[in-house]
């Protein structure tokens, strides 16, 4: 029942940076407002923004050997995401595993779990988005799998779907989906250039909008 | 049943402007250890004290539309406060909307629900207390209202009452007690410039509040 | 029932200094996994690391007079916990008790409620774990205790316990077991030195710790 | 600043009685989808459903005097209502309490907070609606005040305002309201009767309701 | 985007009545302890068991208007299985729409959101797991999806899964799994049997599974 | 590090019979307001109300050995009582265990996390006070410790003290101060009688208790 999946297919990854360059918020909407991982994901530092492959890792509860395993499956650019099997905040992952992950070229860490060591990981410039931060350590005795099918923080994600984390939190792009969704993210970008011009010399939103007309068709009064 | 109110009366802006040098926890002490909103009211950046009044909005869950109606009532030195109808942490707002915020002179967003573009809305420097950070987006479908008595984050909370939030969280003070309630904060802060000196000297609270008598009285044994 | 502990046992300075340098993270695994406070405990800022001996308070929901009566209880290294008899967010603690605290030498405070003044409080370097961040203040009437074996955010600690905590969290190291608890984690220590340069060459911790087989004789598949 | 209103207005009994029979999802609907208290507010058992005017009560965390002191207040219909000044699970209420506020003619408490002797509240059948089961008592050394606005559970509420309570939860409505509610409840119990039948009959809410045409045009596709 | 799938594929309905009588615990087990939802999703009352085909619905916030589009889907047999786009405790489901559901022969409803009328639907039998009981209303003015692929509680489900509900909550089986999981839930019922006598005589677990040798290896001590 | 204490001390079982049938609120007030656990324990059916001797279990997450382990130390008339090394909801405990309990003469399970086959226990009459229900299992692969200290929701517990547990919830009697609670206890009782008849008849609490005179001087105005 446990195995470790090792050829995986990736997102093209021009198109992946770019994503990394729209951000969680842009993405989010480019594709239907689908896709965000639930809001208790927080960074563990701000102002990292990033996009990877992901290589998914399902864990037991307290438990971080497939984190090991899941490393040697790593290739440059990709980002680590796991899921414990059921709720769990132990700290999972620490300077030692970020280290070896960074060798092997991993951008960030997504974890709907705990985290440790984070003064270290944040002196390192390693992103991680978290459920919790917990020195409370794990064990290595109970397999996971590698690279299937996972539910992190509410939602599917597969190995080599796109992941854009930021400071707003995290977003899963499906792999197959992502340059349609860059396409769509790339034209809102533009028309919010010209948006924001407007608004910031006091144009109303009612009025670029163009929304009064609308409000009153729905019954809304002034008084 | 949906409705903008246009006009409201707000409070003297001078006093609005020293309950801000205040600070959220000697205001909350100086009317009485009333007014503070839930502590799950962050702020999305430290640092920031505000104070203004509210322009109020009651919005659906959801659905961030009359966001843009409440701009337009926006006048220099306001705060907007939002309340979802059932409970909701989607991002209400991001930067656009606080460029369009700002322009019409808003201090800060107090919302209890989430916010996103975070990462920009620190650079601009519009300070948003919220429940949640989310990237995920929000309808304009359903109608709310603006300028209505609301609830936000446990406190009940009118249009033109007084809002100060710093890094301790949010407190509300009625529109018609904000003179009051800033005589007793002046009272009370410079009280308090006269024990932080004692106590940093070594003093103790014990003696400099006179508390020994009571404690023998209430049964306290030391051993 | 209530009562104030005036002498207390502690750990030796130095033991207390080193199991500070050493970090939560490796002096909770070097006790084996355990002490570890909820998760829910968070530091008002980042960066602060400390080690000290506990002044234990049992304090009742929204009640702070119990720490002006451990501030007198303070010695030079000693680090203020507390815990409420039911659970209470209210800030129980401000920038005044930091004042008085620091006088006395107090390195800092754990508390499973609430803090406030949280901006004054980083300005003075005086570091603080809390389960929450409210202005809402509290009362001085009825009496707790000093010193007394508590239980605060899941862990049972007793007066002169050490308490290490950094920005994973806080952990307490019993008293008489300090001695002990610091070889074992000096021994950590040493021994990821060697594992982090190895790790950051590109090693495997699936070879540096000797893995493979045994994850097949779990049974493990590669597919 | 502490108080008690002892003459407060009610509203007509028989338009409560009607509300009550109505029960909490109806009255809801009927006043626009406002008024209902957050969904954590769960009944100690299941099955009773009442209405009353409210007696409310502004407490301190971890202290029931008010209770003894509003239950002087109470007539015959009233349903006591109390919230804590800041979040509280103590068990505030328990059998005595309840003989004494039954003999006075309470219909049920209503409590964000805790409550405990459920087993003997159930077999007195004295119902309650509560955020927890407590059997962690109070204290009764700090004053509040009852018959004053209070904000429960997530709604204002006013002294003498209806409060509705079934198996559903809770929900308030504006004295001055209460009738006009009530009308508006009884053309929905009406109209539902019909409904329910077309609906057992097997005929589809799509076209009771004449959805379809408005699907379409909203864009929902049949693949 | 928004779309009804309308031929979905459907288990062996011998196959979900015999997953149905094995129950969630059992079933969990045999396929290898996966597929069990979050722990908070509680049935509206204790005893129903059932098991069925899941008719998927993702639908917004606060709007419930894909539950009418989704019964027209409804075959005999079959539970409705609604997953909110973002978390939303409204009461989504109330007693006419459950009418409307058995009158087309569904067996119960599994929400990551709320329900309400829980009392008629009590007296009508028909079953719901539910995060919340709310009161709450919702709206009917934005599209969602019909039998495609949602996030429920934790758990990805697909149209025609099999999900199984009892008191200790809800699991979902792979539609195509669910042959081989209900053999292999029929190897424990029976081997349970002869286990349960040879407890209830008095013979301890340690010795039933042979686990003494393999606790004296990993280490445990008796003092 | 990993132990099973064998000979525990408990109290006498007049005195724990007793304490059973004065219940937690009436001995959680008789040992001066303390040794409740967290609210959050609650019974998986109404009605049960025992008393035993605590056997301690400190279990990791996920793991559900130690239990077998503790069932072996059972005596007529104690009680299971396990706490997660670091919070988990999963279902350690069923219906085999509990017949294999029952076998041994348990009473009941008190468990910080989670608990399954909720129907059968309930058939069976087979008390449990937990954090959670929840069908998903656990394993057994790594070693815990029995009747060692522990801390359970909240509260610090050691073998052989006794635990009383209703429909309020759970508390806890130090083993050595069980005959004084009991005999706090049975005055509380005795002096209930008397005013649970005098509230029946309508004599205020305020009049009873005499709390006239002392609300006056705190400064409470009737208007």
């Amino acid at each position: 029942m446990h195995k470790v999946v090792q050829n995986i297919a990736r997102a093209d990854a021009e198109v992946i940076a770019k994503l990394g360059q729209a951000g969680v918020a842009t993405v989010h909407e480019a594709q239907g407002r689908r896709g965000c991982l639930a809001s208790y994901m927080r960074p563990i530092y701000r102002g990292a923004q990033i996009a990877g492959s992901a290589v998914t890792i399902s864990a037991p509860p307290g438990d971080n050997w497939m984190l090991h395993v899941a490393i040697e499956q790593l290739r440059e650019g990709d980002i680590l995401v796991l899921a414990p099997t059921s709720p769990c905040d132990n700290g999972y992952f620490g300077d030692l595993l970020a280290t070896s992950a960074m060798a092997r070229g991993c951008r960030g860490l997504v974890i709907d779990g705990g985290v440790r060591d984070v003064r270290d990981l944040t002196a390192m410039g390693f992103p991680v988005w978290s459920k919790a931060i917990s020195a409370e350590g794990t064990v290595k005795e109970t397999l996971g799998s590698v690279n299937v099918p996972i539910v992190c923080a509410g939602q599917a994600i597969d190995a080599g779907d796109v992941i854009v984390a930021d400071d707003d939190g995290v977003v899963v792009v499906r792999r197959d989906e992502a340059a349609q969704v860059l396409k769509s993210a790339e034209k809102r970008l533009a028309a919010e250039e010209d948006k924001r011009a407007r608004l910031a010399s006091g144009e109303l939103g009612l009025d670029l909008y163009d929304m009064r007309t609308r409000l009153v068709e729905k019954g809304l009064k002034y008084v």
